[in-house]
């Protein structure tokens, strides 16, 4: 991957955005020296999550992410409901789709409203049953007045699978699917934080993904998958790209997406493509699978707007080359989500 | 167990601090209608972990927790040290000595020195190779300054046994083991906080105990299994006597405690059964194998200190009468940890 080096003295926002000053900081800091456990998938290569052998043909996928979304209500959602389908959504990506459990940790500024920490838990329960997932353990701790802004959620989740999928599997030839609208969770939260009236009936996806996942890999085989959240499409893509060593051509006109988003994103000069989803996946497919595939998505009511929004090319290994309808360019690759706490 | 009502509008220190407080809060809010998955073992009681059932005859056992710890250095050990021992413990506590993985999600304050991340990150490895445990998968996460005191990390952890291990499973006639001196962690970092020199050679005792527990249960059965840490010895107990329907009889002669704990409790009027420990384990074992648990302690680098401090009877259930060699009364349970962010 295309990772720059991380030689600040001190940890900035841009190390917490999803992008290459990210990557640096996990790869130069926490992933040197470490080695996969014999047999596992994605230790090392970052995956989305790590599946480790169980020795009887089934891997488990496990998988983490500490959520400070700000504000916690936004909508379409709430921190609460985030967390639980973050985590889904990872193990999914990997084609782990029965949850086994969840872990739910909390930490919170004294003084919270009670209320709100009762809202946030019947959030994170019935985004549970939509998954068919349970919290299974956890763990509470308070820090005091102006120690930390409001709340964090932390989840990790095991699920279980014969078949990983990987970020990295992208082949020449690939059709790319979205599975629906683009860029809806990032400008639903910038608009609840600065208490924007540009929403119209912009919601966040906010939403688990496991059943759409298992409907598309019964639809036909997936060679690589991933959730485009911090650092958006463009992210997402990069690294998949670059991981699977292909280019890929993007047709910017088959990109779904509400008219919403493009006036916010126009409003805001915020490109829709770096913006956070939290319900939506990409897919790479071999072409002859690419039809039935997307059939299988579109069946399921969270794919309703999928759409084939690309082909993986050998040339420009790791670039995205952006058809805009009026001409071709090069798609930048951000440092990360312009705006901090989004997910 | 005795719980009191979660009747306050807004949440408060002691919510944090790992005793009935915190166990109204999560049992009125988290746990409420939660349901066991089938087959799952400590999950609505809950242990320090879930167990989950592989089918196989195999449980994976999961667990997570969230460290606050302030400061993030102190004498014998550091946040990420911390946050392993912790996470391999709980396992450790279930019966689950072989750690499959760890997850870790780190939160960072903006503005934090590159140098002691990478100090917490190496001290993380080390403990990590003493527990024989790979971190497998993570998350960063950067919070603006002001947003967050300092670094957060979370860790969860998995690992696999057939024979998991409670803490609800104490019985009249038990004897109650604990692996060493107690209170060191608790005042250790009190004195690292405030700057005091009272401690002497006092360290943390922070260590990783899955190598610990596996020499216990290779020397005879165990039937009830706790880690003393927020709250202490005496919350610890006090929820493994409630949870299993017994009172127990301590007898305070024969807790091991270092001479720089008992100075530093005198002077600052703390408790030292009410301080957290992060490297020692209660333990219940039936009256006839006692002595050979013990033994397979003591030859153990980490239980040397070992000793049997305790007697469960079938009077009072769920309290504990202290023998302070002068007279008995009756054990306070704290209301959590008399300071909060020690862990």
């Amino acid at each position: 991957m295309r990772t720059r080096a991380f030689t600040e003295d001190r940890v900035t926002l841009k190390h917490g955005a999803g992008g290459p000053a990210m990557r640096a900081l996990i790869q130069q800091l926490f992933a040197d020296g470490i080695e996969d456990p014999p047999g596992s998938v994605g230790v090392s290569a970052m995956d989305d999550g790590a599946a480790l052998p169980l020795g009887d043909g089934r891997f488990l996928v496990i998988t983490t992410d500490s959520h400070v979304v700000s504000p916690i209500f936004f909508p379409g959602g709430d921190i609460g409901r985030l967390a639980v389908c973050g985590t889904v959504n990872d193990l999914a990506m990997m084609g782990a789709t029965e949850v086994l459990g969840l872990t739910c940790a909390v930490v919170v500024e004294e003084g919270l409203a009670r209320k709100d920490l009762a809202r946030v838990h019947a959030s994170m329960r019935e985004a549970c049953q939509e998954a068919g997932a349970t919290i299974v353990t956890g763990d509470t701790k308070v820090m005091g007045k102006g120690q930390l802004d409001g709340l964090m959620l932390n989840t990790a989740g095991v699920a279980l699978t014969t078949h990983v999928v990987r970020d990295n599997g992208l082949k020449a030839g690939d059709r790319i699917i979205v599975t629906g609208t683009i860029g809806d969770h990032g400008f639903s939260v910038l608009a609840a934080r600065n208490g924007l009236d540009l929403t119209g009936e912009l919601r966040s996806d906010v939403a688990p993904l496991n059943g759409l996942v298992r409907a598309a890999l019964a639809g036909g085989p997936v060679s690589a998958m991933k959730d485009p959240t911090r650092g958006g499409l463009s992210s997402a893509l990069h690294e998949m790209a670059e991981k699977s060593g292909v280019g890929v051509l993007l047709d910017e006109t088959a990109l779904p997406m509400r008219l919403e988003v493009r006036a916010a994103a126009e409003l805001l000069g915020i490109d829709p493509l770096q913006v956070a989803n939290e319900g939506k996946a990409l897919l790479g497919v071999r072409p002859e699978f690419a039809e039935r595939v997307l059939a299988a998505l579109r069946g399921h009511p969270l794919g309703r707007d999928a759409a084939i929004v690309g082909t993986c090319v050998p040339q420009n290994p790791g670039r995205i080359v952006l058809d805009t309808g009026f001409g071709k360019r090069l798609l930048a690759e951000p440092e990360g989500d312009p705006m901090p706490r989004i997910c």
